[in-house]
């Protein structure tokens, strides 16, 4: 194992809203910015309601770097009528991420049970493709986050580095790229090798972080903290760099479990296990 | 995608004990032939504190033919001793296959969450290694069964039909081969490839069926009957047989919902979805 330096700062260090769940825009920006994180991914019902030039603003003015804009995709649908309006939503969500300065939207791609993964794969390069003129023309780039396998029945027919990485060469545009989530990836004996690929070809986005805690009493929402679980985090990491990968390492946590506890508890543990274990 | 044609018949219909958990051996096998099912695949539990050639006598008498042995496996320890044992266990489980007829032992390889999945792995192939000479001299195969990967951090560390065609590679022993569960492979974009290879290479040992249910409730014992989910089982049966394989469709279903229903009443749905779904 290659040796990966510690991380021993925060300056790297990328909060997704989603994490502390329970607060508001508002308050997630003030506490993030209090405790020395540096980036926020924003979740789109974070932003319903509001302002987005407000919300830009209030994010900027607390020092805060916008990281993305979670989450655009679920293209597939045996439905043709619910595909038009996936890509239309989509570019809603290009529109938002422009306005609030998020370089780029990641993308939970969809799947649909009723057909076969196949024609969901291929809804999702149709779907990716229709947005991508506009992407370009807000300069938003759209990230593609393969999905743990488990997902594959109806959240993300794209479950694999490789699978990703295809479809990029596929579609071959300068405002795609990947997503790379930890708790997605870390099963693949080929991680390592894709994610070299993946970096050589100028298309790592993101990089995010948790853990596989264990036992997984929910399929989305019990994820770990890192530490707690079995994911190679810092090891993955250390791939992730060797490609001159330079961005933020974003915190992105469902947990039921984390988010019944106090916000400001799971922040601090957060920032030691940022720490001592990614 | 090519024409499978469809089961008419249950002359390859075989049946796991746990997917009727509520029933002991006796039961399990009166019901069974009854119904017309012509193969059972024995779980150890179901033989436990029974005489094992009582128990071969039991099934053959009852015109079932013994399809395999489930399971072995679990090598992977950070403990030396534990692999040990795990060794001892897994030479027993071929005694036992030996001894009630049955042509080789599943196995779920294993995984400890406390080391690296490199090191199971290696441990995985160690622990294999260590059997097959025992195997070879009862005339039991062993056959590796790939898991899903959200069982990576505590089942199996072998999580495709790439990587259990790869150690079978790399162990090439005519003892060892491959279990095929459309549970754990489905989602996997080179699936139809390696079950095409893993034929070729004449290791496609068992076809093992049941559906991905949505939502899954709960991780290990949510499955689905088949035609209750989004499997394309009868795509997947027919890239099986374009190997040449001829043997069982073995129904192994785990299901907490299934369980709690009458077992009469769900063998009668089995039959009914084998003939639909299958």
């Amino acid at each position: 194992m290659q040796v990966v330096s510690e991380l021993t700062d925060t300056s790297r260090l990328c909060l997704h809203t989603i994490t502390t769940k329970p607060w508001p825009l508002e308050i997630a920006v003030e506490k993030y910015a209090a405790a020395g994180v540096h980036g926020i991914t924003v979740w789109r019902q974070w932003l319903e309601g509001k302002s987005l030039e407000k919300s830009r603003r209030l994010i900027s003015d607390a020092g805060l770097q916008v990281v993305s804009l979670c989450r655009g995709g679920f293209f597939p649908s045996a439905n043709a009528g619910k595909r038009q309006e996936a890509i239309a939503e989509n570019l809603r969500a290009l529109d938002e991420a422009a306005a609030i300065g998020a370089p780029w939207v990641v993308l939970v791609c969809g799947a649909d049970p009723s057909q076969s993964l196949i024609d969901s794969r291929q809804q999702i390069f149709d779907g990716i493709s229709a947005c991508l003129e506009q992407a370009q023309k807000l300069g938003v780039k759209l990230a593609i986050e393969p999905l743990h396998p488990m997902y594959a029945g109806d959240r993300s027919a794209i479950n694999t580095m490789k699978q990703a990485n295809d479809l990029c060469e596929l579609i071959d545009h300068p405002f795609l790229g990947v997503a790379v989530d930890v708790y997605h990836v870390w099963w693949d004996p080929d991680l390592q090798k894709e994610i070299e690929r993946c970096g050589r070809a100028g298309r790592l986005l993101a990089f995010h972080i948790c853990d596989w805690h264990l036992p997984v009493e929910d399929l989305l929402n019990d994820r770990g903290l890192m530490g707690e679980g079995c994911i190679n985090i810092r090891e993955i990491r250390g791939w992730v760099e060797q490609t001159g990968f330079t961005g933020f390492n974003e915190v992105e946590i469902f947990s039921n479990r984390w988010w019944k506890t106090d916000m400001d508890d799971f922040l601090a543990a957060i920032l030691a296990a940022y720490r001592r274990h990614s």
